[in-house]
């Protein structure tokens, strides 16, 4: 297992972490500065900021920090109640695909969608297993999209209690099944079209979590997010703790996944409307430094 | 599977659900008078509730209506962070256990417990496996004094978001596992001295819902718990929904249960401080008599 404590380099920003400071929105190449002034390496933006910005203006301030991409955020929602609803979430994959090889990322990570209309409180239906098999296509066509463009898929299971309205895939065995379906490993050694996102912060309650990372193996860990998980936590979606501010026992999670053999980066992805996004993003990117070394 | 739009037969109300009327506290004798005066047949209370009426009042009174108890809430919280706190744990689960008998309950329900102190908002550590061991240990213990009197235990699987606080048991598989190893079925005909509770507000999310539903089969489906997940779910704890307000395919999971054999109740187990909570508590049973005919 690496040793952190003594530098950041394998330290990467979620941007979605300081996409507000003191409040107000931060925009992307503002953050992109932040982060390249603290020596940290790597970044993984959001879509809409990237949008915000512009695509050419985030790819060349990109090379020009020599900054990396952990991933790219993100594709998925996939479920929708009509075929025109499932043509349009194709659509929006493959541009995704092509911002991510844009941006050189090393994955898209793929929030997989949940039952259509439920994000928005309005759900068009009950059917869970119905919304997982559209997942299921969703990601197959998909890979055939980005699978010659050399863009691998990152598929992140996320915590149970998002299942209704932004992802169905809710354990890493669920995520690890598809991609052994959809992209069976013909080929160990060569590159991985189909792996998964490890986010501490949605699987660290699974029992399950130390075998299945074994499972997954270096091939499929493709991405791992952390943050931490407070007691009590007070928001379903915009409730995420500093790394050691709550209860998940990172450090054991991460020793898990580097037994694999995984070597990148460990990227802070927090939401935080009452506490991180009130506050200035220098102060919570030197936390973020200062937490990676001590508590990740 | 049964038919139940005609009548409220196998209905239980979870004295929770009422536990407030128009905001103010609702004591448990009114409670049960308003159940009994609608024709509910079974109950499920709280300890808290029993012991505010006092233990031999509410026997009385559950013997007066001839009312069955499908379950009574709850035992369970078996972690604590040293000594004599698992003492204090194991003397007020027996206790847990004598009320139960004393009200001819039908299972006692567990909730089996989470990181020590992190309900009171200070974790005392992060080791879930070192919780999840204390609570194999306390079941197992507890098993041994109410195997001999004939009180079966239910351990109740709770949602993933209560992982850290309230139980870190947290799919039916797991739960199942944990039945296996302390109650391995030498006699599949004699009565279930250990056992699960679904409640389908924990558990509908499961991908491996229905295949475990199948593994735990009649003899360890010890209750069955209903209400709806709300989208957007604004409250951690205390925002769940009425049966067909939400997303989950109650009648679904039902079958599923029901095609292996079980024939009890129907329980309805709603925590709602700011919509159910707030209304009286006889508008809240009728609405939960029409739900139990036309959702679940």
């Amino acid at each position: 297992m690496r040793d952190f404590s003594h530098d950041h380099r394998w330290l990467s920003i979620n941007t979605a972490t300081v996409r507000r400071s003191h409040g107000v929105d931060l925009p992307l190449p503002r953050i992109i500065d932040a982060c390249a002034r603290r020596g940290i390496r790597a970044i993984s933006p959001w879509r809409d900021q990237v949008a915000a910005a512009g695509l050419d203006t985030v790819s060349k301030l990109v090379k020009a920090h020599e900054l990396e991409l952990s991933g790219y955020c993100r594709g998925g929602m996939f479920p929708a109640a009509d075929a025109p609803g499932l043509a349009a979430a194709r659509d929006d994959n493959r541009r995704a695909v092509d911002e991510a090889c844009e941006l050189r990322a090393a994955c898209l990570v793929l929030v997989v969608g949940g039952l259509p209309g439920a994000l928005a409180g309005r759900p068009a239906h009950k059917d869970i297993a119905g919304a997982r098999a559209q997942v299921r296509d969703g990601i197959a066509e998909l890979l055939e999209y980005a699978r010659p463009r050399r863009m691998p898929l990152a598929i992140e299971p996320l915590h149970p209690m998002y299942a209704a309205d932004r992802a169905c895939v809710n354990t890493l065995e669920q995520a690890l099944d598809l991609c052994e379906e959809l992209d069976p490993a013909r080929d160990p050694a060569g590159p991985p079209a189909l792996g998964v996102a490890v986010d501490v912060y949605h699987v660290w309650w699974d029992p399950k979590l130390q075998a299945q990372i074994g499972r997954a193996g270096r091939r499929r860990l493709l991405a791992f997010h952390v943050c931490d998980w407070l007691t009590p936590t007070t928001d379903l979606l915009n409730d995420r703790g500093m790394m050691g501010d709550g209860v998940i026992d990172i450090p054991r999670i991460r020793g898990w996944v580097e037994a694999q053999g995984y070597a990148g980066y460990s990227e802070v992805e927090i939401f935080s409307t009452g506490n991180w996004w009130r506050r200035g993003h220098d102060e919570v990117l030197d936390t973020c430094i200062a937490r990676h070394r001590s508590a990740v």
